[in-house]
């Protein structure tokens, strides 16, 4: 496995992730980048807002309001996206996806790239740390994340 | 074609529509069900919270707050949903969904079926010229909303 560098688009994502956490949530988190520009960014906050729709890729896409075009953007996040999140970077036509880890959760890779969503994994340690710490720490809130309860 | 009837979580769904174009947003709208009562209800809210992300059924599904589960409950949307609304049907693993129209709008009915949602469409004619109304009176934002621009 390959483990690849990571630029301060994926920094703020996990700055995100981890100012999740102290919130008492889910520390996954997500950057919106355009050129060298980050448009948004955000992170989970079902337990926060009590809202099952706020994954961190959600979070940073609400917070970039309406926008013209996604077609010159890249979304940057800590996990690989569920199919909500992935069905929403299929439907916005963001061409590319950065991601922190895919080793704790994801099955939506095959899809996004069916869709012609270039997708990179970093396979960086301190993403895969974090969400392994998490889901020893509150699996039923991960599986609740997950609709795995 | 088959025009098949209309019963109260529907109605709730076209009023939600109806309500979201009122408040100068875009006309579709969605109804959790869970058994014969109504979780949430939601409208797209794009233009009324610079809101990308609310689609009738994504703003139905935050209304319904933190669920522990979606197993049991049939989320009604009058129009087919987008790739963001499908994956997260199939995320939350609600098992079936009920359509008011796939005329004007909808890719996303093959993916659901894939992963095994019951897609019931009504080709109800009171959405059909809902939407197209809306098209006609408000193209850009159509466009907008579904990343035609």
């Amino acid at each position: 496995m390959i483990i690849q560098h990571m630029d301060k688009f994926m920094r703020a994502a996990i700055d995100e992730a981890l100012q999740g956490r102290k919130e008492g949530g889910i520390p996954i988190g997500s950057v919106l980048r355009r050129g060298e520009e980050i448009v948004s960014r955000g992170h989970n906050k079902r337990v926060q807002e009590l809202d099952p729709i706020a994954h961190g890729e959600m979070d940073a896409l609400r917070n970039a309001g309406r926008q013209r075009t996604y077609r010159d953007t890249v979304l940057y996040t800590t996990l690989m996206p569920c199919y909500m999140c992935a069905g929403t970077i299929v439907q916005f036509k963001i061409p590319k996806v950065v991601v922190g880890e895919a080793q704790t959760f994801g099955e939506s890779q095959a899809f996004l790239e069916s869709h012609g969503v270039e997708v990179e994994i970093l396979n960086l340690p301190e993403c895969v740390q974090m969400m392994q710490d998490f889901i020893r720490d509150e699996p039923t809130l991960w599986n609740e994340d997950i609709m795995e309860l």
